[in-house]
């Protein structure tokens, strides 16, 4: 019965069994021998204090129950020759991966100086946690992985985010009952409404119940059975039980639950794909509720141990000094009879080995797991020809995020029959003004229709749901299996995800840094309705710090963009979607805004990623008497309009515009790889004059990318600085001091003399800016004069 | 039946419901007001182009329903004399609860100049979406409100964070369908398991289906019935349905629904205050499902609009051009008759504002709303007696958070009476060694309880559940509730709340410009288990950018912490417990580490923020040949071990060392309410010597705030640059070029012609740097003479 433990004919497993049980066992010693052990790895001799390790760092509690699960998958897949993916939201139980990967022979294959004999084991147990070795968290470092433990919260995301366009695939992802209070972890039950039987492949989620946290229960071990079932059987899943602690039974329960679950999804999978069944289909689910750390100690020093919280790290952390413990952990090592389980080499013996699937079907070599290895790069059509024709600068306007929705239509469509590209968004793309995209696909969709519903498809290439951990979760797993794609957001939302964000820089750094991992796509963030433009939504709404956060991590990662049109957007994306293993972050704004460059110097100016703009400039190509710098959309209008007043009103001050695009060109080159050298930079700033630089995030940060620069001591930026409303554009800019009329003002300020010269000018400016300011918050709208503003030179 | 819409008898309730629903169309008719009128508020006229709007701004969809909620409990309040708070997480539906704070007079008591008469009226509708009014979400300005809206997912976990310890207290708190997606609030639903009917108040959350968020159906409104209702007694909730379009029968459900529901919630409290029922309760649900822009425009242009996502924000776009929809938006208008709701000074007639309920039971005065109303100053014990011995600086070491527990402990103890004070933690209140507060209470639980669980009290007053949003969240709620309260997190993963954080210092910088709301306790951080000491779980656990989030945020709200030692800690944590409307972050250890200051003089650090410390420098109060400065406990080590290199080695060098506890001081006094001023940073940086900085985080972070420094060119800092895996602490440093070898060798880099006369040292240092990091990478283990260094001088 769906929902119970199934009662099967087990005679015919009892070999099989018996066999896999042996292989428990081997996974099991090995993981305890990581945790303790830096030698006598097969206890040819009595356990010794120099043969345990000074700091004791591991997870044992969740361990046994991972690998318990591992066997049982190599089973089924050995069986049904099944494409299997293990994701394992309890991360911290890495030992067991190590294990289980070192016994199937992939961690050997990784890292050949692990060989599968007794030198071998003796190096996976010392390496495990230990300075030079590998983390104690299942991380890019472990083979078949795509998941980094560490952070709770994102297994079920990065699994949905895997099986997206892979039919074949299967994954089983493992959610720890702790996990499973995270926010992201509770609503990622639900992306089952958006996974097509026909085109995707399935999940098959594992609620591991071991009972305990780090020191505290966990909310779904200490609820009603009923309440669980009600809660998995809302959450659209049919749950399946397997629970107990007597081996023998499990091993029966768990390989008859697993046929049984199997073979569901085939005929879920079978019937769709038959055009038999077109809705959304009720997936199977599995509890596995066994003891924490499960066959470890049952007591310590007269407390209970197995069953408890007390197993979650190292249960026996005396061993040095005890040498009670020392037996004990003797005794517990011994108890899995590894004479039974290693040969005289150390090798585990064939029947063991033969548990293990063959080839790509073992779980730490399948390549879905090392995405790089199945890339494709996409078919990406000519953004050129999808830009603005350009004649006059700032004569025409369009709607950057618009224009660029057309071209990623064009993307989908050009790599349609290989379905490697998707976007994501939390029901913001057509509010992003990504809408083109619906006249190629629709937003993927299983839940109900109704006859009033636009661009929902049941295999469309976006996916909407109010979650940016969803999205972030889902594009990682699709990204980390060797796809591409874009995560269209708020600016100011995206702070949501910062916490995610950083396990995958760190996942990019470390896997960069590994030979056998090959470059996946980079993760593409497209930030609109921009902090500028969130004058309608207000002060929750506005924050543009998430490029501040992902300065923080590893230079040769983070690429930061700030296109000022709808041109450069376009160059941007494009390079964006063709490089490999970064994390990029682009801004741009959705409104109706200005043209600045035609198609050929956009290009121009996103490869320079920062330059000097003659035409809008009044130097002449010599030295200025101030250098007006800019990097935003919203910054580089008002730059422009504050250089246009000075033209017009002082046109003998020589001003020089320099836009900046790429953020990175800011910093030394010493510091970042899109570095200027000193001498680049000084072309563009100067050594000594006067720089104005209206940014469009948070001002500091312009600091902190040149403090190093000759010219420091003269940047002056204006910025958000955390000031703003439900109120006009022209309104955000004055209550953050970056409007035109402040700019102008600046100068004067700035430029040695000046100011006492042009008094007349900066009183005008005052003037102008009050009255602007006051007619807007008199009639909630900007003066056409400010609204409809056009460059002229 | 629970469960099931309600048939009662309603003929006594005909009168009532014929009011409310008058009521309700006043609510309504103000909200379309508020979109869109400038003037003619109350259709004396017929509608012209110069009394619309010139930008339209607002949501109407969510807003119908949020005015039903508030009408209907109204009536409830009314007659059963409760004391009810209302949280709405369809925050952006800002008019309906202006409109309903207006009708029942708070509105005009926040703020006098909007009468309750038709000028009053103009001035409601022309403020809301203004510039200078008041902003379109639920917001600080709100009346009634503790919740701002912008960004969803942390309605249920405000609403709970309120009603604990508030026994009388009720808070009806909407969860949107879309908000409902979100993981924070996903999770949220469980946060049931921890609330004490006995000891806390009550939430009933209002699952409000509307079926669409921006431009996506909502999962939950697109499930089967019984999925949904599985969902709902999944997290432990007996769900009432109130389902329909039809206003009459719909006020009729649900006066009889709100009527049962208060009845269950009555019997729960009462038989668990009477101590008949200790478990955890089955709390009532109600599900509301009615047409998003409900009476709102059915059709405009021929597209359905009411029951479709197109009524999200502004149904009718094109009223100042199209005179079609003018007419349309008039007779939307018109609908709700006007005439009827006010009298001829456009005041609310009587049978309207008698459906209010009187003084502080009116939603907007509710007193929990103004939380700083009901603040009471905690009683806290002199920590000065909890602090250690340190006669020699280094000699004696301990666990700061440990000791801080003990003092933490005694707050608990001594406002026991009161309730007035929690912590808050995802399961590492033990991790990070606060568990002395055991002893005075336990960790809050109303699951099952079994024979071995630990600490776990039906009255706690930790809450331990593994989502930092839920921690968060409860803790806002709690605090803007006027009581206290930490929250405890591992360093790197506080980053899971940036986006919060974000929002809540945006709520205390609007809070303090409003006259009416009183200051509330600040939010206080206790990170530990800091990136330093996160050797044991690697590179996942290792950020310390939290420091430079908050960063971004007013000044005026934000304080930062680095308390080097246990009586720092202490002094700090007094400090922060006694501090008002601010964000507090403390950055400090749990491991053993060495004490440094007497608790007198740790006073006085902490009172200065920054300062030498003379015991440790050699240039007997003179002019230094280098400054090493330090912030936080690692970097102090590791600059105190370097020093006593260089005294030993090098005994002619003038060295002073700087310990900075308040990082806000490095800041110029223009910045920051606690920036030094030039004169201040010269006396302890100097202003030509070279400084070497030693920072607990990300190093970028002191050339920001230093940069304005007379000195800054000379300022070199180390820190944490993103390297780290499983390790050992010394390792660590040296990974991050922070430990006390590379100093040494920086100091010899950076003071002039020193490096030269000393190149024997410097190849010393680089030797002892090599074969330290060789044997602890061969160990595993820090060798001792770095382990178990002690300071002497």
């Amino acid at each position: 019965m769906a929902g119970q433990a199934i009662a099967t004919d087990v005679h015919s497993l009892h070999d099989d069994l018996t066999a896999l049980d042996a292989y428990w066992r081997a996974a099991n010693y090995l993981s305890v021998g990581q945790i303790y052990l830096l030698d006598n790895p097969l206890l040819r001799e009595p356990l010794r204090v120099e043969h345990i390790k000074p700091r004791l760092l591991g997870h044992w509690g969740t361990t046994p129950g991972l690998n318990f699960v591992y066997a049982h998958l190599n089973r089924v897949i050995r069986q049904r020759d099944s494409n299997v993916m293990y994701v394992i939201g309890p991360g911290h139980g890495g030992p067991g991966l190590l294990a289980n990967t070192w016994l199937e022979g992939t961690y050997t294959e990784a890292y050949p100086a692990v060989g599968q004999d007794e030198d071998g084991i003796r190096r996976l147990c010392r390496e495990f946690s230990f300075p030079g070795g590998v983390p104690s968290h299942v991380a890019a470092e472990t083979p078949g992985s795509i998941h980094e433990g560490g952070e709770l919260g994102y297994s079920l995301a990065h699994a949905y985010g895997a099986v997206l366009d892979n039919p074949d695939l299967l994954v089983a992802c493992v959610v720890g009952d702790g996990e499973a209070e995270t926010g992201p972890l509770a609503t990622s039950w639900h992306i089952n409404k958006f996974l097509n039987p026909a085109t995707d492949g399935a999940v098959l989620p594992i609620l591991h119940l071991n009972g305990y946290k780090i020191a505290n229960p966990a909310i779904l071990a200490r609820i009603p059975r009923e309440e669980l079932d009600a809660l998995l059987r809302g959450y659209g899943y049919v749950p399946y039980y397997v629970e107990g602690d007597d081996p023998t039974t499990m091993h029966r329960d768990m390989a008859a639950t697993l046929d049984r679950i199997f073979g569901e999804i085939e005929i879920i999978q079978h019937s769709a794909r038959q055009g038999e069944f077109a809705g959304r289909p009720q997936w199977p689910l599995l509890v596995l509720r066994t003891p924490k750390g499960w066959t470890g100690p049952s007591e310590v020093d007269g407390v209970p141990i197995e069953d408890t919280w007390r197993s979650h790290q190292v249960p026996l952390a005396g061993v040095r000094d005890n040498p009670e413990h020392r037996e004990q952990l003797e005794s517990w090592l011994r108890s899995y009879r590894p004479d039974e389980l290693f040969d005289e080499h150390g090798t585990p013996r064939p029947e063991l080995t033969e548990q293990a699937p063959a080839g790509d079907r073992r779980m730490g070599a399948n390549p879905h797991a090392n995405g790089g290895r199945l890339l494709k790069p996409l078919r990406l059509p000519d953004f050129r020809d999808y830009g603005s024709e350009v004649t006059t600068p700032g004569a025409t306007t369009s709607e950057p995020t618009r224009v660029l929705g057309r071209w990623l239509r064009d993307v989908l469509r050009d790599n349609d029959d290989r379905r490697n590209v998707r976007l994501f968004g939390p029901d913001e793309t057509s509010s992003n003004r990504l809408d083109a995209t619906y006249e190629e696909t629709g937003k993927q969709w299983l839940g109900e229709l109704l006859d009033t519903d636009e661009h929902l498809a049941r295999d469309g290439r976006v996916i909407e749901m109010l979650s940016e951990h969803v999205c972030q979760g889902l594009l990682e797993g699709y990204l980390l299996t060797g796809r591409h794609g874009l995560f269209s957001c708020y600016e100011a939302f995206i702070h949501i995800v910062d916490s995610m964000f950083n396990q995958h820089a760190k996942w990019l750094k470390t896997s960069k840094r590994l030979d056998w991992r090959r470059p996946v796509a980079s993760l593409n963030y497209l930030l609109t309705s921009h902090v500028w433009r969130q004058d309608h939504n207000g002060f929750s709404h506005q924050d543009p710090g998430f490029i501040d956060h992902v300065m923080n991590k590893k230079a040769e990662i983070i690429r930061v963009y700030l296109p000022p049109d709808t041109n450069t957007l376009l160059s941007v994306a494009d390079h964006c979607l063709r490089s490999r293993d970064y994390v990029n972050v682009v801004v741009a704004g959705k409104n109706q805004s200005p043209e600045w460059l035609d198609m050929d110097e956009a290009v121009l100016h996103c490869t320079r990623g920062a330059g000097i703009w003659e035409w809008a400039s009044s130097d002449d190509g010599g030295e200025p008497d101030v250098v007006l710098a800019c990097a935003g959309d919203a910054p580089t209008l008002e730059v422009l309009a504050a250089t246009s007043i000075l033209r017009e009103r002082l046109p003998e001050l020589k001003v020089r515009v320099v836009n900046v695009v790429d953020l990175m060109r800011l910093q030394p080159a010493s510091e970042h790889p899109h570095g200027m050298t000193s001498a680049e930079f000084d072309a563009l700033f100067t050594t000594d004059r006067p720089v104005l630089f209206a940014y469009h995030g948070y001002p500091w940060l312009i600091h902190r990318l040149t403090y190093r620069r000759n010219n420091h001591r003269n940047i002056h930026v204006r910025g958000y600085k955390e000031e703003g409303t439900t109120t006009t554009p022209f309104d955000m800019l004055v209550l953050n001091d970056m409007d035109r009329f402040r700019l102008v003002i600046d100068v004067l300020d700035r430029v040695p003399d000046l100011g006492t010269r042009t008094a007349w000018l900066r009183q005008d400016m005052a003037d102008t800016r009050t009255r602007h300011a006051a007619w807007t918050r008199a009639h909630g709208d900007d003066l056409p004069e400010v609204r409809d503003w056009v460059w002229s030179s």
